[in-house]
């Protein structure tokens, strides 16, 4: 890959971006940042960059065009229905019907959208996992616990029902003990989902032992791999343990993993294992 | 329904019980409440009755035999994961071997686990609509305000949503908007997926304008309708305007309805629809 026009990484928030840029940079491709406002940390300022409102879609256009970037990614995390809340700019306002037909939809629709216009605007979105495939969950057990039958049995369960609410895009994450799923990912996303658990815990609501239950994550089918694919880092591995799960399942090649090495020493460290799934939801 | 034997109600938390003894009563029918200890309200101590632990299974079967019961309902709420944490007396524990391997399953095997418990045991568990069909939410809109064409659509996104996740025992409710799930029940309850709504707004997380959103109850498909239908009250209206909702919609005919009246006169003043849906989930 010895393209010299520089990536535009759009970047939100977390960990990701910085981790694509400096990917990116050791295979020798340029980086640009397009940070978004109020949301992307100050990493990529390191890199050629410009701060962007995230509703302001002309202005991002704009400034990814006087950078001279062909390519852009989209990556971080982003809290969904605040995308297109801040006030549009000229940009926005032109593609704003389409969006407002997409938001009617579901959050596939209105990622699918989003890159449908960034393509019709003359650029390709990349997924980050095309530039860094580095980035991607590897299959197997990756610290030192591995899940047990029973483990495997519950992710199988959870695996179906994801793929089973794929159609009504929702519930990309779920939390299973028992064979009994107990949580569903909502608007709240992962982390949220976790913290709930760790409330029903708490409260009482929920009365498994310490070590029960796991969370599975896996992409919807159908969902447009550039932009919304799963991901786990060090901060689902901290929200798992403190809402008491025994550990973490992915599709392996279907998820990101932010910062594997810490990834892998928090697990070992709170004693949950995390695994890569070989058959993946498709 | 002229029979003569007093109807075991098995009473946990609660309005429906007490509706359900004097609906029995209305009908001349005599009534013997199995209060479980702790959860319970105290209403039916105005009838013959007696507290019992939950747990205990042996001792409402004694107490429900002594009384000269042969049907018995179970009515009222119950923090499922509750049910079995109790010391068991002899009774449960003659039957333990059953409960523990019904609840390794999700809700519904546990749930027809247990009405399989007491027909062993010589009893019949009648549905509580069996014994009051006003207790069924009836078809129509019920209030001042009716939902709208989109406020269908998604009904019906929501509808076949709960349907696809039945066989994975989760998800008996939903919350929608602008045809997108962003909340489906775990194991926190109907209350607890709207506190968590509510939650969600508050934090900005879900950035929807107030009045926007409704919940969606139904049964899963082949749910025991004897032991866990869905269930509305005016505590659901009071927490769907918590959480900003604009309506609550369940099948007419498969979920219950506590304090019809009071539930039509809080929607009302609250602003939000309530509609029995004719085309329910079978």
């Amino acid at each position: 890959m010895t393209d010299t026009t520089p990536l535009g990484i759009i970047a939100g928030a977390g960990a990701f971006p910085p981790a694509l840029a400096r990917a990116a940079t050791a295979q020798g491709r340029p980086v640009f940042g397009l940070l978004l406002k109020g949301i992307a940390g100050r990493e990529l300022e390191a890199y050629p960059h410009a701060w962007v409102g995230i509703g302001r879609f002309g202005a991002i256009l704009k400034a990814a065009r006087k950078a001279g970037c062909r390519d852009l990614v989209l990556i971080g995390s982003l809290v969904r229905p605040n995308l297109w809340t801040t006030v549009p700019d000229i940009g926005a306002l032109k593609v704003l019907p389409d969006v407002v037909r997409l938001y009617r939809g579901g959050d596939d629709h209105l990622l699918r959208g989003i890159a449908g216009l960034f393509e019709r605007e003359g650029f390709q979105l990349l997924a980050a996992q095309d530039v860094a495939p580095e980035l991607l969950m590897p299959a197997g057990v990756l610290g030192r616990l591995a899940p047990t039958e029973a483990d495997r049995a519950d992710i199988a369960v959870a695996l179906a029902a994801i793929a089973a609410l794929g159609p009504y895009d929702v519930g990309q994450g779920m939390v299973i003990g028992g064979r009994r799923i107990v949580a569903v990912e909502g608007a709240e996303g992962t982390d949220g989902m976790l913290d709930h658990c760790r409330h029903m815990r708490e409260s009482g609501r929920l009365k498994w032992p310490p070590g029960t239950g796991l969370i599975v994550k896996a992409p919807k089918p159908g969902q447009d791999r550039r932009i919304d694919m799963p991901a786990i880092g060090p901060a689902t591995i901290e929200k798992a343990a403190a809402a008491g799960l025994r550990g973490v399942a992915v599709p392996a090649g279907s998820a990101l993993v932010v910062d594997m090495e810490e990834v892998v020493r928090r697990a070992d460290a709170l004693g949950l294992f995390v695994v890569g799934l070989e058959a993946g939801v498709k």
